[in-house]
């Protein structure tokens, strides 16, 4: 088996970790009997910065024509906030149709947590965002901007289709786990886009008859998930709800060090995209001292999406035993660097 | 000084809170030298159930002659998701131009957080909800709805005096309180809105040159705010993204029992709204188990807003004292009753 892998290194912490991960990789393919074919895509602040070019049709068929992405990170001060999101990374989810971003919430054994008593028992549950709609299409409009009289208006626009299939692969999902399916919406007062989202878990319902259904308001989701983690399993929400949530779980799993993600197309109609839910990091860069777990945790699903299925938990059972060694995240002095723990985890994998 | 006060009970433990409150309202009438009127509006999920009726015209104009409104809670499993919030809560916000929503988070002393390790002095700050608009303005359609064509969109709107009066009321605080400005928005991907904020913020920011001004990422804000509160001190905020941030905010100051709001008239145009953040608990109602703490800690709000300052120091000081003695928050078995703490409360503000 050959698959051909775009690697967006990207910027500030983004090489470092890839770098990590890619040596991970590399440990897995001798193991496993797979092998990769690497490509390397030159985007980013400081491509932008150099070149003025993010998103371009040449880069698109490039990533096209790839069975997945990694990507490091994005981000530099020198580009205004926006740049980047907007001209690159939602290009991308929408031109792939990476309709779902997967972002487990595991708080691995050892890892050390801001909630006080919390165990990984207790803590283990997925998140789905979908990823393409909602208030991420864009569209909006001022009126009478810049006076006393401006008036902004921001849409959010969701489609059956686009909330179906996102809410059709939690529920496949939640069956796989055994567990709870729960909508987190604020459906009381997004009547129109509630509506969608509950019609929607309504409907599909019936063809999953073994998975218990929940709703929650997200306001009050982000009561229990620092409270009490243990009352979700998976969780299907909007792109923005999304975005919010999934932060909040990168908290309480432990750091954005740890926490790992898929941009998953469903279709067929362009590659996946893996990156780890960190930025760029750039205050930190070129120190070595990035946590290169979540990018390595990221490349293993970007292994069980292509079928790699025991490479994939090869890597996180490899990753979570040197996580359960370390003091705490990143950091001067913490006794780790990044490519070290690379290697650690490439030679567990070798190993195993 | 006489201020009439207008008390809506509504469903649940709101009743129990809101006798516990006034309990502490009449001590401190005693001690400080003021007097109330209070008028009893029957309002909520049971006098929905029973009568049809949620925000009449007869009723409006009795609120609008008070000068401010004691709120319990409302909510019943009996009346659908949104009737009550949209169908009186939404109207009273709006009706009254309660343009701000004013929520503490502070962690009392000897209060259980469940964020490890988290002192009093780390967690104070206050988070200025925008209340009137945004996505609360309830526009949106949906086409083709009930066919897999079905496209729901929801607008969020946002006005320069809507923004600007949140903005300058959260500098002054920011001034009073001698502490930062931080924006929470997704200025990034919601461009028209988080221009406007951001615009709105950086036109005032001269006229306050004391106050320094930073901005966050909602995202971001959920990643910070369980692991370092004190980055924050005023956090100004539209109108969904605070109602989600203030639910985070009440899980770490040690729940929803403790959390107190105001929902605040800044024109005279209409009386200003005092609740504690819980809502009708029907789970636990008629119990007696109910923590007032956060109903009382309203009630400190309340006359601090109707300029009885000192009586709103000596409630919200008594109640920290209540608050540092207890187990943890109410339950079976506990060693208090909701009316136990009210006279606690109030015996202590009696002696003040
Ligand atoms: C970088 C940005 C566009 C992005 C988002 O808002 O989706 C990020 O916050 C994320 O969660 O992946
Ligand atoms: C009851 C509901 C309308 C309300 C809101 O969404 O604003 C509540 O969650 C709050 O935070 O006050």
């Amino acid at each position: 088996r050959v698959h051909r892998l775009a690697v967006i290194r990207g910027d500030g912490i983004g090489p470092e970790v890839i770098d990590a991960s890619l040596d991970v990789l590399v440990a897995a393919e001798s193991v496993f009997g797979f092998s990769t074919e690497l490509i390397e895509i030159s985007a980013g602040a400081r491509h932008y910065l150099a070149t003025g070019e993010l998103w371009t049709p040449a880069l698109r068929e490039q990533l096209r024509a790839q069975d997945a992405i990694l990507f490091g990170a994005m981000g530099d001060p020198a580009v205004a906030p926006g740049i980047l999101e907007r001209g690159f990374i939602l290009e991308m989810r929408r031109t792939f149709q990476q309709a779902v971003n997967l972002r487990p919430v595991k708080l691995y054994p050892g890892v050390v947590t801001p909630i006080a008593g919390l165990t990984p028992e207790r803590c283990d549950l997925v998140i789905v965002r979908e990823n393409t709609e909602g208030s991420y299409v864009g569209r909006g409009s001022t009126v009478h901007a810049g006076t006393p009289h401006a008036v902004a208006v921001q849409e959010s626009v969701n489609t059956r289709m686009g909330v179906e299939r996102v809410v059709e692969f939690a529920f496949r999902l939640a069956e796989r786990r055994g567990g709870t399916l729960t909508l987190c919406h604020k459906k009381n007062i997004l009547v129109e886009a509630g509506t969608l989202w509950q019609s929607t878990v309504d409907d599909l319902s019936g063809r999953f008859p073994t998975v218990p259904v929940d709703y929650v308001h997200v306001d009050a989701f982000c009561f229990y998930l620092p409270t009490t983690p243990e009352r979700f399993n998976v969780v299907v929400t909007d792109n923005l709800f999304g975005d919010i949530i999934t932060d909040l779980g990168a908290a309480i799993q432990g750091g954005l060090g740890v926490a790992a993600s898929a941009n998953l197309n469903l279709d067929g109609s362009g590659p996946s995209m893996f990156e780890a839910i960190h930025g760029s990091a750039p205050d930190i860069a070129g120190r070595g001292w990035a946590n290169p777990i979540g990018a390595i945790l990221s490349t293993a699903m970007c292994l069980a999406h292509l079928g790699e299925a025991d490479a994939a938990r090869a890597i996180e059972a490899a990753a979570v035993y040197v996580l359960a060694q370390l003091p705490a995240t990143a950091g001067p002095g913490m006794g780790f660097s990044t490519a070290e723990l690379g290697r650690d985890i490439a030679s567990l994998v070798r190993s195993s």
